[in-house]
């Protein structure tokens, strides 16, 4: 069975709403253990039975994340991080700051052999089957192999937690044909290209968000983020003008769009998958949103318990570095 | 008066569309000179009175740029390119290959002195006062002092095209605070701030979309082709499930939705422009959509002789080299 540690005190709406998502997903027969501060967290339980590691501090969002680690080994991010690490737990979920996560996963887990840079892996909310987009933030500056093992860490993803047989794999351009982009795509297409373990479809486009093209797309963190967040803003402005034309409508067509906006709402969720991914990293790690619900909390849980036992972090040591398995 | 040359044959509905765009232009008063085969031309103007520049050829879609720029000397666009250069009109328009015409710019035309780099400035058709996005495409690789000229050259059109006394620029990255994103962000972020001819509002974010919250976006050709595009597509995706979503209501709702798209589209309308506009060239060229109708067409030449009369390539001059004014 694997236990899953859980930042208990990291998030918009921590703890409460963290706790609440743990006890959620203990219910789902999940092992949680909640990590912070446990005269905050046994209240919060209301006589559920969780496991609770004490941490005495919090790193706040905003702070300079590499020196909050340094300077508050007792935080909860720390000691959570330091559970993983000892085998305490076998995965780490955490709606705190982000910069205090990777550097947590990074000083205190450290990264599976032969993985260049940890990546993050979000997961696109198309309908049907989920695609993968990494690095989503985590990298800013890349350099061409690195684009290459994103690949080869979201194939994986793809194929052990959404079953998909073979991923295709998309690298995001400005052009659909071979030879667009900058120097590091022109590189980074020949790389991938060239790994006959990838099922390499070429470039993708901004434009084909929601078409299905590819169930990997593959880029450095700048262009990832900045992909990720024009799309949540675009569907957001679409949808919001869209409602504003309305408000001339009959009370008959407004209830019409009511419905129709719910049920996009439900097929476009956000929360569906509660997190990121953390991948390259030894062990498996999901970054929440920050502003996190407890549903969303509950499913980054399942995602993190998911990833432990599809054993992601050792099946990825297993293909970077065949000898060593 | 300005005279603008248009590439007749250039686009994926041309010459048909292109000239029936040039003909409505010329009747709003734009002296239009058409260059392209004199006897295809002929027969399409119905008789209208434009000015002919006879070319013998055609440069394709997908042809490497450079090269077909040298091997067909007769082309429509090096032969436009070279009436604008010779000053026998002062603005060019074309729906053709994007590469030939960024080509024939920089080789027939030239670029104002001082200009690092011409730049392909789109405008994002937003409700309200449009928003420049540079470079969107001209760039794929940029250094700092590429982008701090893009924060220039964007305001410089923000002022004189759209009005906007005091244009707002901002910085196309992945975080609110200073110190985010590449490193060619960092830099550039130091560079725009420190220049007092600007006024920069620091970063901005993709999902910052549409929310007016600033009138030039600044980044490198790679990042804001992919942010350009992005937004079409996610636009698109979230008009099209709203519209599946409609699909079991009412007649009555499904009415409503349409006037609704109807009146939206026309809000967002991506021909409203016709094109974008190459700054840092010596001469305004707009760049119009291969798709480009005879409507985007007429706005396109519209814009290219607002660029003209606006003298853009000679303010551009004047205020990097402020010396030789």
């Amino acid at each position: 069975v694997h236990r899953v540690a859980v930042d208990a005190m990291g998030g918009d709406h921590a703890p409460g709403e963290v706790i609440a998502g743990a006890v959620a997903a203990a219910h789902r027969g999940i092992d949680v253990v909640l990590v912070g501060h446990e005269s905050t967290i046994r209240p919060l339980l209301n006589g559920a039975d969780l496991a609770i590691e004490h941490a005495d501090d919090v790193i706040h969002m905003g702070a300079n994340a590499a020196r909050a680690l340094r300077e508050q080994p007792q935080s909860s991010i720390a000691v959570a991080s330091r559970l993983v690490a000892s085998g305490g737990a076998d995965a780490l979920v955490s709606a705190g700051s982000t910069g205090a996560a990777l550097a947590a996963a990074a000083i205190l887990i450290g990264r599976v052999p032969g993985v260049l840079r940890p990546s993050i892996a979000s997961v696109f909310p198309t309908p049907g089957t989920p695609t993968i987009v990494l690095d989503s933030g985590a990298n800013p500056d890349c350099k061409p192999e690195h684009l290459h093992q994103f690949a080869t860490m979201g194939s994986l993803l793809s194929r052990e937690i959404f079953g998909v047989a073979e991923p295709r794999v998309g690298l995001l351009n400005i052009g659909e044909e071979e030879g667009k982009g900058r120097d590091l795509d022109k590189a980074a297409f020949e790389l991938i290209a060239a790994d006959s373990a990838l099922r390499f479809i070429g470039n993708v486009e901004g434009r084909d968000v929601g078409r299905d093209a590819c169930d990997v797309i593959v880029t450095d963190g700048f262009t990832g983020n900045v992909f990720l967040k024009t799309t949540e803003g675009a569907v957001r402005l679409a949808l919001s003008l869209v409602a504003e034309g309305f408000a001339t409508h009959s009370a008959e067509a407004q209830s019409s769009l009511g419905a129709v906006l719910g049920h996009l709402a439900a097929t476009l969720d956000p929360d569906a998958y509660g997190g990121a991914l953390l991948v390259g990293t030894a062990a498996t790690v999901v970054i929440a949103h920050g502003s996190s619900s407890s549903r969303a909390i509950t499913n980054a849980i399942t995602m993190a318990a998911d990833g432990a036992a599809h054993r992601i972090p050792e099946l990825l040591a297993e293909q970077l570095v065949p000898h060593t398995a």
